[in-house]
This record gives structure tokens, sequence and C-alpha cells, in this order.
């Protein structure tokens, strides 16, 4: 029993007895300043910097994003080669529902009535026959406009070309006019809802601040300094915003990107979470190293004549297409990032004695009083230990 | 030599002596138990929240995805504004290719057989006239429907308003049905294939689970409770599971969530993967501060008639969008963010120390035994060291 | 005067006394080595693995992009079925402009000259009548192809089904051609443009690269090994990249990925920031757990016939969408990514003396030597001090 008792208290002693380093106070001012300038310096980092100014307590979370856009504005278009016609949502923004791009018609090259028949093809040198010999019957030339027939064809007066099998009559994209054919588009409006989720947070915001009201939004536009809150974009606007024209932009067209930047500090103490709205042209518009500069697609819309047969109005449509991209990340506290940080810093802390003993060892000019006191040199022949270490703390 | 191999020696014994700290073992319970109470926190803090609740040894990754979407169902229209009519996949989804978003007509305000035309503007307090002058040629309203040609012309017997170059006749809005025409569209279901991917990892996963046979597919539909797994959604049940009603939905249309989140733990040890479904609106359905409240656009249908003239039936489609929106971050065991957060927990591990012996000296009964014991203080006259323990020094 | 003079020099000395730690050498090569061995493989873990292999002294930032595409192409079909037809873009890539992916109509089944009218429905268990009873009017079969008219009709010489209210004639889609009808579309080819931004760098690149001309690319065709700074892909390379036969694949349809990796190294010392393009196939193509595989929607085209009634082409288009997923992380150097792994790895550094002392007390055959030196016990009852500190460990 007494030995039981004696060796669970030899135990709680093992556990529970606590060991600390011996310590030895050196009155001297240059390492002592040298020391606490550098925990000052460390701690200052850490709260300054990695807290003040890098938020690096903070967890954070990618936005996900739900846009829907709304073009309003029409035209009226009258050139010589056209019939005069007027322009509504339904004709000029293809496709009609946007997501997170919008597509405005800015310029075209109509090609109407086409038919499934056959044809000359264009002139260039690879189509200008002689004799049918020319022609290879069904020859797909990758740069022309359709399946040989094998014939030669007057084009002109003047120019013989292999006849194709195509879209007849086929188009002539160089006719492209040389102003914008919808230089109107410039006043179109285009309002944007845009709905963000911080998931980890569980974090809903929309760009339509809640105190805006229903009136103010139907008569707002945005503007960076007079209206930043108004989700309502006045096209031109918005190029010009990208550093562009919109005339010169609306001839060949292009992508425009219309940023809207959500990041957010979401403590309580960081105030309000409001999006950012920047303007960029993303397209190169350097006509060097540029394939098909601009933005163009072709589209048709099709018909059935008279007597069943299709017909299809082909349409090279050349426009701007803006894309809607939304991004942002959320900081919020988080207690493993602020111990992961404050753990990295406070590990320098502990890192600085070794530093200011190796600087006072080597660069102080009673550097040898200094080591013989810190330092003790363990004698492997004195197996009696060290004798009276201790006294000379008594005369202190 | 002798010199050289003394030399080496030295060197040796520069770089491989060992040096520790001088300790002092203090048998006081009080301050013992503190010590190892608060190591017991920081390492237990470490195992269970760090690496238990956060899963902070992970490595993380943001999910890529690919949705495809096919709606089925039809429905069938009689009302007493418009003929009886049959309306199926190609009708009502629009467009008909959805990747991550597809829309599902149900009202509509169609006005058919619109020509380029000129007729008299909708009567509102801007475009009523008395006589041709009220009309100024070329005037382009931004709330009216074309361009005026400068004529007053009766709208009706007792309304007279500008004439306007347009499509004709205009489009009457106000005319939306209040119960929606496609008040069907509710027992419609949609087919969800997604796949996703985390690059960093080379981990790909289909929401079609492997174990799931065709037969299965064929007759399944989701349900949070009974079938979690199946991929086919009733309309109507993904609009209540958002707390909504989809006949109120359905009128004014609106746009609505499909959330997937593939949020996964990859490591062996963590089991499956596996999408977890939620709904949510995203659009506000507040009527204040909501300009354009729900979710319509308009689109045409383009038809030549008998004497080649284009008409077109305009069609103000409001229904609900379905943004199918896929996010997850996928978590694997990474070596990196191991080492750095137990490292930085050591680092308070290692600041322990500092707090139990600033505890000790100032707050024990014996602070001024342990400090007698513990701290050496310097004496700068004492030039020759700490009496008799440089003996040991000396004979190095 | 001269006490405060006093209490400021203790003040002082009080804050810049410098505290270090008392040190004992043992001259033991053994722990020595072990310590100095731990400590190079800790710097070299730092050095070598964190920051050359892991780039952790890197912020990161993901990548927000921006996709155009445009195909080209065209293609002839003469089939029994079907009169001779010219194929061109505005034909086969439905939707006409496609922002992140585009579809490639390969096959299809074409029901043309539908109306809003009543036909026999299409034979099979559930629709197969006797007389007028077993058609109940206005039941709506989710799996049949309209609303019942409660009559029993003739569908053939041989079978009797309902009658349905639907868009006659029937679609009748199993009979879709086993070679795909535009197989030539595997030499179409498509024009990849790809703008991306890491927003928190302020780093804009596109994937056409500047130093590349506009003649190289209007001949060149993307080869991982021979061309891979091409932005034009030929839709048979791209299949066959990703391990598919574009044949196999172009009957039923299919979704495949072209993937733009991103990922960069932004450090000035690290050189070229490139996209890499890899491809995969998304759907599942196993015919097992699949229901509808590959890939196809249907869309129809609307006319009007002679009597004004509407008509419509239905097109069940199978194809292939490839889905252009851009993806990336950027890194570049960040001060505080830098200083908490470093900080993370010293912590381990500051941690070695801990595991030296333990190994070394442990297992040294002298032990017991170090231990007497290292270790002192306090004596409680010599409340004068340490007095030969030696001796009171002898007693213990």
């Amino acid at each position: 029993m007494g030995k039981n008792a004696g060796c669970f208290q030899g135990c709680l002693h093992y556990m529970f007895d606590y060991e600390t380093s011996k310590t030895l106070v050196i009155p001297n001012l240059g390492v002592g300043c040298f020391f606490r300038f550098s925990q000052l310096l460390i701690v200052l980092y850490v709260v300054g910097y990695v807290c003040m100014v890098q938020k690096a307590y903070q967890e954070t979370d990618s936005a996900i994003s739900s846009v829907t856009t709304k073009v309003k504005g029409f035209a009226f278009t009258n050139t010589s080669d056209t019939d005069p016609r007027f322009w509504d949502v339904a004709d000029y923004v293809i496709p009609s529902q946007g997501d997170n791009s919008f597509f405005v018609l800015t310029n075209m090259v109509i090609t109407p009535l086409q038919t499934q028949s056959r044809c000359p093809e264009i002139p260039n040198p690879s189509t200008t026959c002689v004799d049918d010999c020319d022609c290879i019957e069904g020859y797909n030339d990758p740069r022309g406009n359709g399946i040989r027939t094998g014939l030669c064809e007057n084009y002109s007066t003047t120019a013989q070309t292999c006849q194709v099998h195509s879209w007849c009559p086929l188009e002539i994209d160089t006719k492209l006019p040389e102003h914008a054919l919808l230089a109107a588009a410039e006043n179109f409006t285009v309002l944007i809802k845009n709905t963000i989720t911080y998931p980890k947070f569980n974090f809903h915001r929309r760009n339509i601040r809640p105190h805006i009201n229903s009136s103010y939004l139907r008569a707002c536009e945005y503007n960076r300094a007079t209206d930043p809150d108004c989700p309502i974009f006045r096209l031109k606007h918005v190029v010009s915003e990208a550093g562009e024209d919109f005339q010169d932009m609306a001839v060949k067209g292009g992508i425009l990107g219309i940023m809207i930047d959500w990041s957010c500090d979401l403590d309580w103490w960081a105030g309000k979470c409001l999006p950012k709205y920047s303007f960029r042209r993303l397209d190169s518009k350097h006509p060097v190293n540029n394939v098909a500069p601009g933005y163009n697609f072709r589209f048709a819309k099709y018909y059935k004549n008279r007597d069943g047969r299709e017909t299809r109005s082909l349409i090279k449509a050349y426009g701007i297409r803006f894309d809607v991209i939304v991004f942002g990340t959320a900081g919020k506290f988080g207690i493993v990032p602020t111990i992961v940080n404050m753990g990295a810093a406070l590990s320098f802390l502990s890192l600085l004695p070794m530093v200011s003993d190796w600087f006072m060892l080597t660069f102080m000019k009673k550097r040898d009083l200094y080591s013989k006191w810190k330092v003790t040199y363990l004698d492997e022949d004195a197996v009696t230990g060290p004798v009276s270490m201790g006294t000379s703390y008594g005369t202190q």
C-alpha cells in the first residue's frame, strides 16, 4: 500500500511537475532593444498587415450567380440598299433569351430568297474555269461555297466559274455596310438583374438594392459617378467606359465584358456588400494576328414558298456580344485561418531568441562573458554533476 | 598534421555538439496541471476541430461541370381567346437546346400577323394628340412603340394618337391571361444529366449513379425522402421545394435555381461522393423595388405571306427559367495543408511555456523562490564568470 | 528625483534586459547528428517540397473566361429517303450563336408538314384499342403523343389505335438512320477564341498568341505535337483525341468536352503562361444505366401554309455538343502564404529540441549524467535558493 502510494505519487510528479527552462538575465540595452524591437515588428506585421490589409483571418468562398438581361429600344433603318424597316427587340437580340450574355445586332449582310439549287461560284483564283474539265464533279473546296456539279458557267459577262450545288444565290459578304446599319443601337438600354450566392456562408444578394423603389428604377441610368446603383445600362455608355467607340465597334462587331465584382467582406463590422461594375473589351481589335476580327455569325430564317419548297434568308449578323461576367470572393472570420496565420507568426516569435542569442554571442563586446554565464559545457569525466553552480546566484 | 586534426575535431564539435537548454523541475501541481491542461486543449483543438470538423489537412478544388437537360410532357390549351392548340416540347422550351438553363413557357401574349407598316400608337398621355402638329415626324419616344410619321390618327372612336412606323398591329401586353395558359406545365418532367470534374484530383463523376439501371430511371421521379438519386424532376415538385406555388409563378414567370452541390471528401476513408439537390427562387417576387417582376422575353416567328412580304408573330413569353447551378468543393489529404495546420498549432504549444512561466512567476505564492531558482542575473563585474561553473568550461 | 530616476531605470531594465535560456553543450556526436540531420530534413522539406514543388509561397486566383466559337464547313446529303440537300453552318449549328458550347447536327429524324389536327396514335400496348370505349376522351398518357379524342381509329390495315389531338402526322423516331446523315461533319473545323482574366492579378491573356500572324492562322490546324498553338480544331481530331470514333458518336450524338487549362505561374521567373487543351467525352456512352443515351433534342421550324394555318417541320436533332470548359488557377508570389508556410515549418524546427531531448534522455547510455547536468530539481525546503544544485538532485 505504501509502495503503491509512493508509485502513484511518483507518477503524479512525473506527469504534473512543471519543467521550465532556466534563464539568464543580461542587462544589455543593445540586445534587449534589438529583441523587443523585433518582437514589435512581428506583432505589427501580424496585426497590421496580415489582419488589417490581407484579412488573413477570413475563410473565403466564391460567388455563384444567376443573371437575367432585358434589352430595350428600337431603331429604324432606311438605306438605299434596303427597304425602310423598323427593328425591335425581337428582331435584333439573338437569341431572344440571353442569360449570361446577350447579342445586339448592329450590322448585317442579308442574302434573301436562297433555295437549294445550282449557281456559279463567286470568282476567285480557285473557282474560275475555262471549260467543264476544270470543275471536278463532287469536289468540295473548303474555301468554296458548295459542292461542284462539274459544269463551268458564266458568272458574269467577263468571268466563268464552276457551278456548285448550294443555297443559291450565294452570299457576297464583302458588301458589308461601312456605317453600322443599326447605329441607333447605341441608345438601347439593358436591365441586368443579378443574384449571387455564397453557399458556404448562406449569403444571398441581388444587384438591385432593397431600398431602391420602382419609380427610381424606371427612370435611372447607370453612371459610375452619379448613379452607381442603377442596374440599367445604356449600351453606348458601356462601350465608352471600356475605352471603345460604339460606332467603330458596331461595324465589325465585338465582345464586350460587363464584369460585376461581388468581392465582399461579410464580417458584421465591415458594412456593405455591393456590386462593382467594370467594362472591358474582350476580343482583340488589332487587325494583326487576328483571324475573323470582330464578332459575327450566320443564321437563317426558313420559309416555304408558294409551291412548298423551302427558301431561307441567310443573315450574316455582326454585332456586339455583351458577356456579363460575375465573380467575387467573400471573406468571413473563420477560426481555422485565424489560428493558422497567428500560429505561423508566433513561430517567428519563438525563432527570435535564437537570432538574438546568435547576435549577442557574435557581435557584443562582452560576448565571452555572456557565453560563460549562458553556456555550460558538460564534462563527461565529472560524473558527480555540476558542482555549486548556484553560489554565483547567491551573490546577486 | 596534429594541428589539422585538432582543427577538424574543433569544427566537428562546433557542428555536432548538441546544445540543449538547462531546465528546472518545479514540483508544483497547480502550474503543472495548468500546463498539461493547456497542452491537452491545444492538441484536442488540432485533432478534434482542425482535423475532424474543418478537415484542414485537405487540399481543395472546385468543380467544373457539364449539364444537359431534357424536358418531357405536353399540354392542350383551349381558351375563349385562342384556338384549341396542342403544345409539345418543341413549342414550349425556348431555346430548344438548354445547357445550364432551360425555359418552360407558361403564359404568353401573342400578337399575330404583324407587318412593317403604320398604325396609331396605343393611347397614353404622351401619345394622344389632337392634330398632326402634336406628332413630330421621326420622333423616337423611348416609351413608345415606333417612329412617328407625323400624322395624328383615330385609335378608336374616342381616342386619337400619333401614327408610328412599326410592326403593326402593336402588341397590347396588358392583356396577359390571369391564369397561366400552360398551367399543365406543372406536370412536365425534366431529366438532368450532370457530369463534374475535379481537375486537380482527376476525379470525374455523374449524377446518374452506376448501380442504377435503365428501367428504374424510366419510371422514377426525384423526391428528397424516397428517391434522392433519381435525376428526373417534376416541375411542380421543384417549385414547391423552393417554397413557391407553381400556378402563381407561372402567370408572370420567374427564375428558379436547381442547385446541385457536389461538395465531397475524396479521401478513401470518407466513402461516397453524391450530389445534393436543393431548390431556390432566384428572382425577387416582391412587387416593391421590382422593375419588370417575373421573367419574360419577346421573340418572333417570321413568315412570308402570299405576296412575299415578311410577317411575324410576336410572342411575349412568360415562363419559368430553371437555372441548373452546379457547385462544390472537393477535399483530399494533402501534405502541405497538413504541415501548415499542424505547424501552426505546434507553435501554440511552443508558446505555452512562456504563458505558464508568466503565470507561475506572477500568481504563485512561492513565486520568489521559483524566480530565484529559475532566473540568474548576470553580474557584469564578476568578470570571472559564474564561480565554479566555469571550471568545467576551463578544462574544455 | 533620485527615486524617480531609480524607478525609471528599473522599468528600463524590466523592459529591455534580455532574458535568454541557459544552455548545456553536450559533446555527443549521436544526438548532435540526429539533431542536425532533422534540422536539415525540415529545411529541405520547406525549400524543396513546399517552395519548389507545391509553390506554397504563392497566392492563387481562378480564371474567368469568355469564349467565342466559329464553325466552318459544309456537307451534301443525298440518301434514298430525302432530297439531295446542301448543308452550311446556318443549317447545322444550333443555336446559331454558341458561346461556351456549340452543337453540330450530325443525324436527324425530320417530320415535315405537321399541323394541329387529329390522327391515330403510334401502336403500342397502351394505345391499341378495339372500339371507342377503350379511348377515354381527354386522357393524357404521359408516354403517348397527344390528348385522346375518344375515338378508336385504323392506324394501318392491321392495327387500331386511339385517336389523339396533336401535331399530326406524329413523329416516328425509331427510323433513325444507322449511318449519320452528316457524316461529313467530321471534316468541319472550329475556331475557338478564348480570353481569360485573373482579376486578382489584373492579368489578361488570349489563346491566340501575339506572335502568330493571320496567314498562319488561316491555314493551321491544331495538333498536340506539331501545332499546339493553333486555335482551329478539326472535329474528327477533337473526337479522336478524346478516344472516341466520330462516326460512331455521330449516329446517336454525345457531349464532348474541350477543356482549356490555363494553370499558370505568374512569377516573372516562371516564364510563359499558355493554354493546354485536352478533350474528354462527357456523357456516358455505356448503354447500361443510361436513359436516352447520346444527345438529342427536338426543335421545329414554323411555317404558314397557303390558307394561313401554321405548319411546322419537327426535327429531332442528334449531334455532338462541344462544351468548351475553361479552368485554371494562377499563382503569384504573395507575402502572406510565404510567411504562413515558412512559419509553420519553423514551428517544427522549434519542436525539434523537445524531440532531441527526449531521445537523448531516453536512449543514450549516459542519460543519467546528461540528466544530472541538464535538469535541476527545485527543493522547496531550501528557501535560500539553489546552493550546490547537484547535491539537491542527489538527495531526491
